[in-house]
């Protein structure tokens, strides 16, 4: 390809409302464009990027065994209805009427139309198992729409949906698309976890997150390093302290101290010269509607999707100040678990608390040496604490490693929530008529993209994995009007080709400088520079990832190009 | 592949609301399921064959200069309303609210939303040429969808759209599309013609539309075999006939004559024994509200298109009974051009006609020896007849030859229509702003999949050309529970896959016709049946198009198949 013809449309300014790295490269660097709010133009340089993600995925599926369908983007209502996420799905989920006045969904998310087709040509466990996969668009209705194809509106994912006549069947199932994500995002170039993760609103019985790492990210995992237990912060268990012995032995009486105006644990901290961990932290959620305190140890927070999962609720929140006061009679910042009105859930970490700190339960004062159980009931004690990097791993007690992610591919075994929903059911080898055992997993290609740029950048721009990158190779002859610069380029650019690689030329007319910098910016991994030394029969080798440049013979460009992208691809 | 993992199942009859062989084929043969009115699944063998069809698609078009893009399918009310097309599009576009009552489209085409993005990237004449194209999902609310993929309310369209400093370099990219769609459906082993075609809705100056030639498609075309013209009957000129001389001299005086009953042609050329094409046919159209006759030979038919074109209508159609009443005071049936108080436009065919046969404009009468300017003021000769088979050619003279066929792709120079409304402009080389001169360019991708079927059938089923065929080669064991039989064919199968091919092996335990069965109607080019025969060493090698079986020796099999596939490719 030549640049001269090529439609990347480069920026020296990022627009006003990019605020993460991959959205402010990828419209500089002319991958994509803003069409509205959450919705992208991808322009040639980002289709390449997409193709190449594409065709990965599709030959490691394919690999694994599971078959290509497209199904419509149109989704009739009664199939939503039919499962119950016509009116359980919310306002991110676009719908619409034809011209007859028939509703319609745009499809979200594929459960209902997979399982409507396998339903009606499944009849017999010997038509099972199956993963049906697509790749397509997707569309959420974002509330707020940001972080550019990270949480676009309409985006590209690959769905599968795999079916199966036994529960083992469908977990054999499972750890196959396991290994063949790990497989695509290896392929891919990319580093990436997988991390147990919460089965949300998708449901099932449990799952893993494929996670890109990358201190950008919106997600959070922690992992151990020497027995491999890894898992999203949303899920990862806490190891459950021990009660001390003696414990009784050790309480002191309670004490109420004057602490005018101070009220959050670093406050009080500070203030009573105590450590946080000494502190009982005490929150008001509001529970499907009730209010519930939690209480946890004050250098902790509270991992919400774990709270909820405690509770198997629908919705959660913390409560307003009026909502507090409203259902405990206490005021904000002093709330007290002594006859506290509303039941108390102890996150585990409070186990081993002994004389602790806690609110007084009037405004301006806190207790000393309370102690759960002689002072105030616990309901129950559950592990709803965010895990940090440094704890112990829940498996082996080896401290965790903790890390920032970006959520791209996520497998679920559902079991048969739609298959009975739906009525998709099979005769077994008995002649019984039973559910089928499902199960699903979604790449974000789109994401894919987005996370890659976030996982792989500089100062400079994009730095692409050679698997991913628009281009392999981008042969920059300084100056065109120089007939031994670009004759020596057209031909290493043509024998480049000739190879099979993906080569780009950067023909323009233009300053050296404005075409090094555009090749920085757009991030393809080598980049082979014809400059004046071609007199002296030089040119150079320059890798992007390192900035490395190296001085060759013009006759042993190709090899090292080839040799320094197979450095780069083995990693 | 194997096909006791293939997701294909197969039916013995047509689904009842199936009328065209492809709908009914691609149904039976497990390619497609109906989700909804309109709406497809598409199975795994579906998507093989819509993926070759796209890489072919892809391929010339990236050869030919032109860069993919993905554009969202979620498109923005205020483009629409900027070119004008949000309320005149009509009810086939889908229209939708998101969460904050923002209006959208749901594209079935997507000039504004290309347009957009380049008038906002291209400033200068420097920056053109461009060639954009996408691959996607287009939506159109057919009011009764039919015919299955043929038209479809959802389906996959490549669509591209190009944009120039000049009309000549917009015509130069026309004839280059002309050519690449030439080789798209060469290379998809597709009989087809470019003809010259009405340009409808979409607007511009002239278009070419492609058709893939098959009996049962809904489109008309004629052709010179002689010097080559094309053009869809939509179209078709007719050649303008001489006004017979000294006409005048032939004239007969005007005889009314009884003919009670007798309105069609058919009815008055057998009751009075004249010719057909010595009779006028006059019917009254609708044109934009207006009452007009058009008067044409008695033989030929009226095509809309042109008449439609002729009068820069929007909309034309039939009067009813009571309008005819209503406009002439004349009955249906019986009309007569003289005297007639609506305009009369006489197509080219009524020229040479002297002392012809109409309506007497009353009940049961007709008059002889009518004559057109003696006896009724023609508004206008127009050109307003289907051309037909055996007329002779527009261009040259020689005898036209006439087909029906399938409307696949179509390729219009839009001029600038869209950037005039959209003022999408650049500076030239005089620094003068200037709008964008446009060409767009579509392939129906899932329509090439159907029409390729309607014309590769017969009474067993589909007969797909390699390039676009699921699989090139199948490999039937017809016993495997024959352990000889089984390992033969696995072996075949084995190599065939290592060579590289396309290979499916029908692994399934079932009897052989069962098997012969399904192999016809799902066509795949060759078949190579490994049979009891394998006990003196020799398999068959059957050509599906011709049914041609050759028994070889199992060495030759392998060798064999790739010739047959090389001769079949050839064509």
């Amino acid at each position: 390809m030549r640049f001269s013809r090529l439609f990347a449309p480069t920026l020296k300014e990022s627009p006003a409302d990019a605020e993460i790295p991959s959205h402010k490269l990828l419209i500089r660097a002319g991958f994509i464009r803003k069409k509205a709010s959450g919705l992208y133009d991808i322009l040639p340089l980002g289709v390449r990027v997409l193709l190449k993600i594409e065709r990965i995925i599709r030959e490691e599926m394919n690999k694994a065994g599971a078959q290509e369908v497209i199904l419509p983007i149109m989704h009739p209502a009664e199939l939503w209805i039919e499962s119950g996420r016509w009116d359980a799905y919310g306002k991110e989920m676009i719908k619409f009427e034809d011209r007859h006045g028939r509703n319609y969904a745009l499809g979200p998310t594929a459960e209902e139309m997979i399982t409507d087709l396998v339903r009606k040509e499944v009849k017999s466990y010997k038509d099972l198992p199956l993963n049906l996969y697509q790749i397509g668009r997707k569309f959420r209705d974002e509330i707020r729409p940001r972080f550019g194809l990270m949480r676009a509106r309409e985006f590209i994912m690959k769905d599968a949906y795999s079916f199966h006549a036994s529960d083992e069947d469908a977990e054999r199932e499972y750890w196959n698309m396991y290994e063949t994500y790990s497989r695509i995002f290896s392929r891919m170039g990319l580093q990436f976890k997988a991390v147990e993760a919460d089965t949300g609103e998708i449901g099932g019985s449990f799952s893993h997150e494929f996670m890109v790492i990358a201190d950008t990210g919106e997600g959070k995992l922690v992992f151990c390093e020497k027995c491999g237990y890894a898992a999203s912060t949303e899920k990862a268990e806490a190891v459950k302290p021990q009660i001390p012995e003696n414990r009784e032995s050790l309480f002191r009486e309670i004490e109420k101290v004057s602490t005018p105006n101070v009220r959050r644990i670093e406050e009080v901290s500070e203030f009573l010269n105590v450590p946080q961990d000494s502190i009982l932290k005490l929150l008001v959620y509001i529970v499907d509607g009730k209010p519930v305190a939690v209480a946890i140890r004050g250098d902790k927070d509270v991992e919400e999707t774990k709270l909820k999962n405690v509770f198997k609720a629908k919705e959660i929140r913390l409560a307003t100040d009026e909502e507090i006061e409203k259902f405990t009679g206490q005021p904000k910042g002093f709330l007290s678990p002594i006859n506290l009105s509303i039941p108390v859930y102890a996150d585990y970490s409070v186990i081993p608390m002994v004389n602790f700190v806690a609110g007084a339960g009037e405004k301006d004062y806190h207790l000393k040496n309370v102690n759960w159980e002689r002072d105030f009931k616990v309901e129950a004690f559950v592990d709803v604490a965010e895990v940090k990097g440094g704890e112990p791993c829940p498996k082996c007690g080896n401290p965790l490693t903790e890390k920032r992610g970006i959520e791209v591919g996520h497998i679920f075994k559902l079991g048969t929530k739609y298959s009975e929903a739906m009525n998709a059911t099979f005769v077994d080898e008995n002649g019984e008529e039973k559910p089928i055992v499902m199960g699903c997993y979604g790449i974000g290609v789109t994401r894919v993209m987005a996370a890659a740029v976030e996982q792989n950048y500089d100062e400079n721009g994009i730095v692409w994995t050679p698997e991913i990158a628009p281009f392999e190779i981008i042969v920059i002859p300084v100056n065109v009007k120089n007939d031994e610069i670009r004759e020596t380029a057209e031909k290493i650019y043509e024998e480049l080709k000739s190879k099979g690689l993906d080569v780009l030329i950067d023909d323009r007319n233009a300053r050296p400088g404005f075409k090094f910098k555009d090749a920085d910016l757009i991030g393809i991994p080598i980049q082979v520079i014809v400059g004046k030394k071609i007199s002296e029969g030089k040119v150079e080798v320059k890798v992007r990832k390192t900035g490395e440049k190296i001085e060759v013979p013009v006759e042993e460009a190709i090899e090292r190009a080839l040799e320094t992208l197979r450095e780069l691809q083995v990693r």
